[in-house]
């Protein structure tokens, strides 16, 4: 499985369940959300923009695509959450199952990204990004072509402490509205 | 990685934190528990008694183990799960990654049952039952030497539905207490 592929098996409408596990007070979070994964062209000017903030050719993108989400935490009842973010894979020339995936602010994120992705022999998408102050590693997979699991650890910078470990379940939402 | 190195990093007491997603009616439980995994020899009679069962040679089993757990969920308040029961890896004679996994009926558990696991090359051990009227498949892989992470599907058995998607996060407990 190649990035275009793993994109193009991701575009969709998902409803997820996610749990997330904070680890040093034994802490369950359950977060219900909708997800839409929209292809985009390499033409949009918002992935030219992303490309260009970090002095990459747009040219070299490969299956740029935007990522909304909408849902509740039982953690806060009164917050939606809610943001979308356009993501940009850019394959490694020479090592094409590698390479690093951009991300915009857009809305709900705090800064920009841009993480190192690889697809291992067994088509899991394995992102790990580092942050000033904490890295984030994430591992994606279909167990078939209408359900994805997705697990992420939120780690401190030195790598050493896992602050957080979350698990989603997506099913793709056949209604399709 | 092999089977040896897994279950030698898995062995001692864990606090795991599990969230099962019920799919079909998007039901979040929570699970706390604690699980003792304890080396047992090949020479023990509970493993030499299920090789027997299964018509496998005791002296082709590869660190045998014994795994136990004590745990509450938030799906019944009242109800206190524990169980324990007996794990003996078989290495395939010329794929040394791959092989079966036998498990007996311990307490707890409804049926005995023998699955397939293999190590992927990124160090995941997955595994994969069969039972009359369902599959279950299983990734588990580490983290760091104090946290692991268990991925779990229930499947119906023709492969298509998959009814539960559980994780779990397991710290190891330092206290050794």
């Amino acid at each position: 499985m190649d990035i275009s592929e793993f994109v193009q098996h991701s575009l969709g409408r998902w409803r997820s369940q996610r749990s997330a596990h904070h680890l040093a007070f034994s802490h369950f979070e359950a977060v219900k959300s909708t997800i839409d994964i929209v292809a985009l062209s390499t033409e949009d000017q918002g992935v030219i923009d992303l490309c260009k903030s970090y002095d990459i050719d747009p040219h070299t993108a490969v299956s740029p695509f935007r990522m909304s989400w909408e849902g509740e935490s039982d953690w806060d009842d009164n917050e939606v959450i809610e943001g979308s973010c356009i993501l940009v894979p850019v394959p490694d020339p020479d090592t094409p199952n590698r390479g690093k995936l951009l991300r915009d602010q857009g809305y709900a994120e705090t800064v920009a990204a841009a993480g190192n992705y690889h697809l291992t022999e067994d088509g899991t998408f394995v992102l790990v990004t580092e942050y000033d102050r904490a890295a984030a590693e994430e591992k994606i997979w279909f167990v078939n072509p209408n359900l994805r699991c997705r697990v992420s650890l939120i780690k401190t910078s030195n790598g050493t402490g896992v602050v957080t470990a979350s698990f989603a379940s997506e099913i793709r939402s056949l209604s399709g509205s």
